[in-house]
């Protein structure tokens, strides 16, 4: 027991430094390792497979409404980030350059790409010549270096994995409406496949990203109040087509710019999984996303053993049959305390536990990593039973996340109520903001919070700004951020 | 017709310039662009899903066969190329340089990485303790860049997309085990899903990866007689684990180091597939891993056009519904005889046409892109139809491939010989080859053919070196190659 003690205080509690129990939960389940280079790292099996996971059911999605992947090139022409002013502007500054390659110095500089949006427009400009290549819909999953000064393990790092969307369309209204059905898609899967509710809203001009007309995002809130941008959907306007002379002859023959737009989610995604469910013990995985859904723990004493365990493989083979994602572990030298901690501090949903007394009644315990509830089931309706569980703990970690929210959300009417609010605790603050960047500005300087969006359902409409008390354009969700 | 005739003559003869034929069908196909970047192509929808399809499969492999998935940095540190000497000789003269980033010089040089048995190495050494952490299976799905002098779409890119697998086992034999595994999925995927037979054998000292103790190859003959190697897997003894410090307490508690593996294979398979198969119409692409398998053409006069498009969109559900990958084309302004042409040019294994007369017979045609065979199916039966002859098809172009190899594959005594023979055709040559260095460079300089690799089942054995008339240690296979 000593031993299992020991095991559990090896995490930092949540409450005591929530950096460090992020790194301490990531490190030990083996999700992640720091790396030799700057703010890279690697993506262990148990991390990568989270992101597999999360790319199957997304590349799905897409797929579903007619996009297709592509690969475009990793290195960028320095000449294609002077193209749109706003985008030179917003990457210069953590862009790593290929100088030399095979011996030689390069004419002209190569940016490892921090997005493609460049590349796609160059590439966009040869292949749209009339309304009939329209509208073209592709998506990219690839990796990506933006060189950041401050990194967090899957949240902020210099290379990281994502996808990036690029369509092109006749109209606005057309190109608007891509944008949206993409935001609709990454709430969705967040809420369906991670069990994690996200507020969904409009950028500040401020927080827009470099060269988009309009920016969208999904905000979702972490254990420790802070929010975290989970995926934007970006309307470009004729910006880039116009950079990149993307034109087409529209059905009356007349030479029009393309509306574009793009949208990404990234392996930050992985992150936000990690903080919005895990707890003191460690890991909670959602069921639809787990690389390992249900672990067999046989018990009892050594006498029983072998039957026990032969019985805990006929269950196996039929769950594994049935797609569950399983495995067994009969290790005979780690006591079942041991394993209980192990596989909770790994977040796996579902322990199964089979002892002698057990097989006498036909009978299987299951243990929620969620609730912590212990459920006698029969052996004969297992796989009804587990796949019920599995439901019921994805209900249950999206209902807990939602509460979460509800409960470290506030509204206020003034600045100074948000400095006190915030001295406090963290969390979303609604407030009123009139439009001008220097109220929004004044309010990060005060309080450290960004804008994370002008939420579409914001629960309040508030009627002044809350710096200069002019009537407001907006109401705004304020938080610090990730 | 005089627009039919105009798009086929379109596609250089395979026997005018096989190389022109090669990039007019990619190009003309769809499958690739080329980029701004020196070297680097654009991987198009079309042809990106062939690496998508060719992914998933071999994915399916390597876990079933007990590895997973992990993600290691882009960046490289330069002094890592440094620790294994054959490593840096090989590689260093094609590595691209990072530089500066973030507007900063940085202290030590970062190389976009050729391959990661360093990277791999490092982390390993981290991660390996004991046999128990033993044998480690991880692969990677990712880009490389090696700078390129001559390039050439899909066959040799700067940037190309591959898969490397690096594994780390207690003993010799336990590796050599997994490398030989490895070249053995290789095979039977290209078979069974490529339908492109291959050479299975082991490349020469001269020919070795760099840094590994054997390499072994599959190569498979393009359709001008050329080699190209389609993936190598090889067994890397203890020299990365010494150059990075793998080691490990067995089981008499001593410290050992592992025995490492590397295997990959790489988007060259795409252009594999593509001269292995293609013909002066065009491509002809294996069903397994096609986009698309079944394309649905209504025909007729316009009176009963409505009719005719109804009931195809009645079947392509019913294809769809099963998991055929089917669309239907139903463009009025566009001639059937010009949709003919352009699916065979894209290479779709079945053309099904529907007219009114199959209506009423309740029949439809069903066309093979590979034997131009015209099959009359009921349409009660034609989702089982389909599957039969898209098997057909399947067996077919491996039989043709297999026939090829037999048809330009010689066998000679002297080194006169091979001259003579490579001055009216190419294709593989078998001949005795000493062991020596020597005498494998002089067949290369002059003949211009490499040894492709020393094949485990040779047609014949021979006695003598072809070059030195001394007696002959292995049957070498001979090719020029890709």
């Amino acid at each position: 027991m000593a031993k299992d003690k020991q095991f559990v205080t090896e995490i930092t509690p949540q409450q005591e430094d929530f950096s460090r129990w992020y790194i301490d939960v990531i490190k030990k389940a083996e999700l992640m390792d720091y790396s030799p280079v700057r703010g890279c790292i690697v993506f262990r099996p148990d991390g990568y497979e989270l992101w597999e996971n999360i790319q199957r059911d997304l590349d799905r999605r897409f797929k579903e409404t007619g996009h297709r992947n592509a690969y475009f090139p990793l290195l960028i022409p320095e000449s294609f980030f002077q193209k749109e002013k706003e985008h030179v502007e917003g990457f210069n500054p953590e862009l790593p350059w290929v100088t030399e390659a095979a011996g030689d110095i390069l004419e002209e500089r190569l940016a490892i790409r921090p997005t493609s949006e460049t590349m796609f427009g160059h590439m966009y400009s040869k292949w749209i010549q009339s309304y009939r290549d329209l509208p073209l819909l592709i998506n990219q999953w690839a990796n990506v270096i933006r060189w950041e000064k401050r990194t967090l393990p899957f949240l902020r790092t210099s290379e990281f994995l994502w996808q990036e969307g690029h369509t092109a369309h006749e109209t606005e209204e057309e190109a608007r409406a891509e944008t949206m059905q993409m935001l609709d898609i990454y709430t969705d899967f967040c809420e369906t496949m991670l069990a994690m509710p996200v507020i969904k809203g409009q950028k500040t001009p401020s927080e827009r990203f470099a060269g988009a007309v309009d920016t969208y995002s999904i905000e979702a809130m972490m254990k420790d109040g802070r929010a975290l941008q989970a995926g934007t959907s970006h309307y470009l306007g004729t910006k880039f087509a116009t950079a990149f002379d993307i034109k087409y002859l529209d059905r009356e023959n007349n030479l029009q710019y393309a509306h574009t737009t793009s949208w990404g989610v990234t392996t930050r995604l992985i992150g936000a999984v990690i903080m919005v469910h895990g707890d003191d013990r460690g890991l909670v995985l959602p069921p639809k996303i787990a690389p390992l859904q249900v672990v067999m723990i046989p018990i009892g004493p050594a006498k029983t053993r072998e039957q026990v365990i032969g019985r805990v493989d006929e269950l196996y083979k039929e769950l594994k049959q049935a797609g569950i994602k399983v495995k067994v572990d009969d290790r005979a030298d780690v006591s079942p305390g041991w394993k209980f901690n192990e596989y909770e501090m790994r977040g796996i949903p579902i322990r199964l536990e089979l002892g002698p007394r057990d097989m006498e009644n036909g009978q299987v315990v299951l243990v929620s990593r969620v609730t912590g509830e212990k459920r006698m089931v029969q052996q004969d309706n297992l796989l009804a039973e587990i796949d019920q569980l599995l439901n019921e703990i994805h209900d249950e970690m999206l209902e807990r996340a939602k509460q979460f929210i509800v409960d470290n959300s506030n509204v206020v009417d003034t600045l100074d109520e948000m400095k006190q609010l915030f001295e406090q605790k963290r969390g979303f603050v609604e407030a009123g903001w009139c439009g001008s960047a220097a109220c929004e500005a004044q309010v990060k300087e005060e309080t450290g919070a960004t804008s994370r969006n002008i939420p579409f359902e914001p629960s309040v409409h508030k009627e002044t700004c809350l710096v200069c008390d002019e009537a407001a354009k907006h109401t705004v969700v304020f938080a610090r951020a990730y």
